[in-house]
């Protein structure tokens, strides 16, 4: 177990070199600061199911995310085509469970048929992470009612049973692989939860640390430090800010800043 | 009638320690600043109708706000659906009839289907209430064309045949009861009318105010105090605000200062 | 040919006191900001395809603009009705091939019926003129792939063909009219391209300038001017910004300054 926040150098300048085409299935709550984050980070991001997209991007680009909550504005059917050609061309892919475990039974079965087509990541908080397990814990619409270390255990059972990482977002992030190998990452800023789209944005961040991380073996250490990298730039962004709207803007401009995209 | 704006200090006291779930179904234009303005104010937020949310998020929401913009993104089938699950739950909604007048019969013709079914809040600006009163003021897309004082008497049959309480927004916001009382909250900013979903996000924010208000008679004075709270926070806005964007921004923070969420 | 950028002050005037009715038919990811560009511009956007807005809003605009990645959130049937009204009623529309050439061929055909249709004018980046063009370039997603200097000669062809205005975006901005002429835009910042949407955005902002200018010889003019006026806000939010975040807000601000909507 680490519980030093990891060193988000290298997979920033990883991003930041091959600038990665990353695709996006996400919500309009989340879509627009999903791709400033991107972009921000010097990845090149495209969001939507417009038609023939899900199945030609899936394919062609370096990550695909998938946002749950995204069913709001794309089909189920989309959704699975751009999972299925991302597969078929061996593009990792991150999973957002998004409201699981809120009480909605056909969604969560949505969300459960998109789990069991190989993710290599599933990002959530407690309650969504804990209700993708089968643990008997119920979110609120969208905000987790569980604590990280209710999650953890149930977490490490999902990460088994899919071979997938599994990273739980909270006062400390999660990240477990696997084979039982954990990082936790400490920091952050607590106003992160009061933005909108913060916890959807990182899976597309995710997506783009998978995107410049060829090495199936090397994933834990890169969404580990994708983690590290949300922390360092919430906590920059926090000290200036007033409120969450100009914390949210400030966390954009750090991640530009932590780029070297940005002076500070 | 009462002049004063109201204090808005119990009702943030009320979302802030109950933090309620809060359901919207909105247009995409809208979504981001809602969810935001919610958050900063306490509340929970979901947005959109993905599978089954709408049944289900309206009959467990603490309060329901339908925007009809919203049917850019949604069907009139699914903003149907979850006003029937939250009268059938007793969950009190918030009906936003935006562009109504604006000259497309058939998406009038939903909104009154919508009307016909009781919310509990209709808010808009004076074009809105005007044509969906029956009067024959007509709107220009979103904008208003029509003054306060044209509206407040239409406004004011209107709350009287639909049973609900009516909130009119302009230059001064004029809250009406089905027994004929008003309310009259001054001040404000005009860039709240050059910030897009501005007025969106209010009908979230009084769905809040109504989660937290359980006796339907305390309602006239809900409403006003969230008329008052959003005026509040546009003049602590404008003062640093160098234009709509950072004034946008502001708003945000200060919604949270206000409720004690962050520092100003 | 003309390097020296035009005179935005005569645009901005008769948009400011004209506020045109200016209709939008674009994606959720840039959604908001293009609402928010042109309310500190002046005119009054509606964003959307809610029942019958198409053929209703394409009507009675004064100025329509298609953005083709709106097919995440609306059909081409919506997309193509709003454009037969808008001609129909001889309101001047946009086009703005977001993607065109990105290897999504059912994709590009609902764009080539689009174009088909004689938009006013076309707007994008380098990829895309060439790939509406015929030309071989290839896009990434929504990013250009190719240079200004290899889109211009198919431009040039693209316009004359289709006898429309061709505005390609890049680091100097060239407005290419139907007969030869040519109006080159410098200036401008490179953090317009970090801010998702602000290509998006722009081509509202044109439709906005084409509902002010009833003579269609004058076109060549108005849109270099709106080009102008983007680089002259972009410019103006650079110096402050500590990022994208900061420079999005920023550049709201200045497009209100500019108009004199807002002080420095």
């Amino acid at each position: 177990m680490q519980h030093d926040s990891p060193d988000c150098g290298p997979i920033l300048r990883r991003i930041r070199s091959q600038a990665p085409f990353v695709y996006g299935l996400t919500n309009y709550v989340a879509a627009t600061l999903s791709a400033n984050v991107l972009l921000a980070a010097g990845a090149a991001p495209a969001i939507g199911a417009a038609p023939g997209w899900p199945a030609a991007f899936g394919a062609h680009a370096g990550g695909l995310w998938v946002n749950a909550a995204g069913l709001i504005n794309a089909t189920a059917h989309d959704m699975l085509a751009a999972i299925d050609a991302a597969n078929a061309s061996e593009v990792p892919w991150v999973l957002d469970p998004v409201a699981m475990g809120a009480g909605v039974a056909e969604y969560d079965d949505i969300i459960r048929r998109m789990a069991a087509r190989r993710p290599a990541v599933i990002r959530g908080n407690a309650s969504e992470i804990m209700a993708l397990a089968g643990g008997a814990a119920t979110a609120r619409g969208v905000e987790t009612t569980a604590s990280i270390a209710q999650a953890v255990p149930l977490g490490q059972v999902l990460a088994h049973r899919l071979g997938a990482i599994v990273a739980i977002s909270g006062p400390e992030d999660h990240v477990l692989s696997p084979d039982g190998a954990q990082v936790i990452i400490s920091g952050g800023h607590a106003w992160l939860t009061t933005v909108t789209g913060a916890g959807c944005a990182l899976g597309g961040l995710i997506a783009a640390g998978l995107a410049v991380t060829p090495t199936p073996g090397e994933r834990l250490t890169a969404v580990a430090a994708v983690h590290a990298l949300y922390a360092r730039a919430a906590e920059k962004a926090a000290g200036p800010a007033r409120g969450p709207g100009s914390f949210a803007t400030g966390f954009v401009d750090a991640l530009a800043q932590l780029q070297g995209l940005a002076h500070d």
